[in-house]
């Protein structure tokens, strides 16, 4: 228990769910196969086509942000065919995964994890590959904090004839995703990022080039996971098999709320909340993780000699705050070597003033000669600019 | 609508209410000549005297903290004897007003506006006037953030027959106050400053002598606020009249919180966050209210030429946080001069934090000439020591 600090979740998902959601998912349950629950389920799937930018559906699935993009790696490819998939962190290397299961044969653009994938070595790729079926890219990579030009990808892979499938998992909602306008296929999201939702919802936004491949192809044998199922349901505005009703009326409120302050704003807020905890860590003479910093997380490398586990328990025991640690992958091992702020979702300027005295405090009482006050003066200078 | 600020009240009360209090009010309601609620009751009440470090009686009274406190003004004090009363500042004079209402003759110390008022100053009115019947201090001025040595003064008063009734409304819960161990007679506070309640329940300590002038004398003409029909039921764990039941299993789950953090320690945390608000107000430039400043809230002056009504607004709009303004009175013209942020309940170094930016960036445009993150730095690291 801390004294001076309410718990706050600073992890890049799950976050902290708003008041009004909360007490929404309280609501009796209702069944799933009447008309109260398809008005909501309605509302809900309009207001996530407002947010993902697109005319086109968008999918509400029952599970993790990984349910939702193996449903759609696995469902979109042409059986016998090559998926191209670039990786930079964790995720990436999880999409890699994916298809290895399935024994799905991959060009593998592998770049040096906290860097960005330059889009001309995909358009290099796919001249070399005429026979890639699907592209599958992070655009902000959580585990490195770094986000991927996929406005520029999104171009170079329109001009082929494989489907471009976004990880937008830590990106829609937080950063600036124009589904409709760059020509992504197929976006993806979980709804405990910047969606301000407990986790369970997975959401799939499917452009007309991937629908017509659904109707046209049948993609990996799988069941439950199978897009065509989600869509033909989509299309009488219902579901193929029980939805988590609490979370979907959640998700209904949380997206008036969202639109309500206006997606505009929402991706305004998170860069300037990134702007001020990369001025705080640069002030406190931390380095940060990426070379293109995602403004939906940000992570920095410990100083020398601070042990990770101690640190994030001493936040979390003192400052009743959780942040996230590194991750290990084939890539990296930053497991211990980085930790990471979130800026999606329900979190605002005081809970990153908050965190970044929070991680002052911390690094001061782990030996880092800081003098106080430093990290929350820098994000206060950048946040009133 | 802020973009970069969740709701706060920062007002030295109302104060913001933690969600564990606000889901056990939204229990379903149970009436309350039941085993049900007496024994939340009964626990609640025991809560209470804990809080107030007593081991006498703790009456819970439907209304605002001045129900109860002129509750107990009219029903302690002997027909045709005088009242001491102290008064530096809005709720001093308000008990004084409650007295002249009921034509009691009163002998008044008023200090000014943001002092303290000194004991001997008692101690001489009580010799001059032997026919004091009781002795009204406020232990926290609220309209002037000002502290009273209310140990000093109980131990005064206990030397004569007057009883010492003190408005304990921005004190117990927030600042040491001991009610058997300082001897004070009458201590009254309300739900919604440091006991994390919204408004509504008023509470009143009763010692030994204050039970004793209930049995001997009638105090002046009163049905409802009669604290003998009060202590009557009370002894019987029950109350005279239907009590707000949601208010009461909220104050018993907001008591069980305080006890599991420890009173000693909420006392720490105030102080501290109040130490925090004055070294940023005064880093800041700004000139505080009082010489004697309580730490349940701070208040200080506007720089010339700052209009209160439009910082406050722009405080409200601009960083979605409530401020209090300052109050009008017989003794000084508040209103329009000062600002006053609360320190009691639930409140956090985030949530001070955050209102320092504010408040900083608000005065930097309305022109004060301030280095953006002078506050927020000047605030960690008092929160630091």
């Amino acid at each position: 228990m801390s004294l001076l600090f309410k718990k706050r979740v600073m992890t890049p998902g799950p976050t902290d769910v708003p008041p009004d959601v909360l007490l929404e998912m309280a609501q009796p349950i209702i069944h799933h196969r009447t008309k109260a629950f398809q008005a909501i389920y309605k509302e809900m799937s309009e207001g996530l086509k407002k947010l993902f930018r697109t005319s086109s559906p968008v999918l509400t699935i029952a599970g993790s942000g990984t349910t939702s993009f193996e449903a759609a790696q696995i469902s979109l490819i042409e059986p016998g065919r090559k998926a191209l998939t670039i990786s930079g962190g964790k995720f990436g290397e999880r999409w890699q995964d994916v298809y290895d299961t399935y024994g799905v044969e991959q060009i593998k653009i592998n770049v040096p994890w906290g860097d960005a994938v330059d889009p001309a070595q995909i358009e290099q790729a796919l001249k070399d590959n005429p026979d890639i079926s699907v592209v599958c890219i992070v655009a902000s990579e959580t585990s490195t904090a770094t986000y991927s030009d996929i406005r520029a990808i999104a171009k170079v892979v329109q001009q082929s004839n494989a489907l471009l499938i976004v990880d937008g998992i830590t990106a829609v909602g937080a950063l600036p995703v124009e589904m409709d306008a760059w020509g992504i296929d197929v976006l993806v999201t979980g709804s405990q990022k910047a969606m301000m939702l407990p986790p369970g919802l997975g959401f799939v936004g499917l452009g007309d080039r991937a629908i017509l491949r659904l109707e046209q192809t049948d993609g990996l044998p799988c069941y439950n996971l199978d897009l065509r199922k989600w869509l033909k349901s989509y299309e009488k505005n219902d579901v193929p098999f029980t939805p988590p009703v609490s979370l979907i009326r959640g998700q209904n409120v949380a997206l008036k709320s969202m639109e309500a302050i206006g997606l505009d704003n929402i991706w305004i807020r998170t860069a300037k909340l990134a702007a001020a905890t990369r001025a705080a860590f640069t002030a406190m003479g931390l380095k940060l993780c990426s070379t293109s910093p995602s403004d939906s997380v940000t992570g920095a490398f410990y100083p020398d000699g601070i042990d990770d586990s101690k640190f994030r328990g001493a936040v979390r025991d003192n400052h009743a705050m959780a942040i996230a640690g590194g991750q290990d992958g084939r890539g990296a091992s930053w497991k211990g070597k980085i930790f990471r702020v979130n800026h999606m979702g329900y979190v605002d300027a005081g809970d990153t003033l908050a965190a970044m005295m929070a991680i002052e405090a911390e690094l001061i009482a782990a030996g880092v000669k800081i003098t106080p006050g430093t990290a929350v003066a820098a994000a206060a200078k950048a946040l009133a600019q």
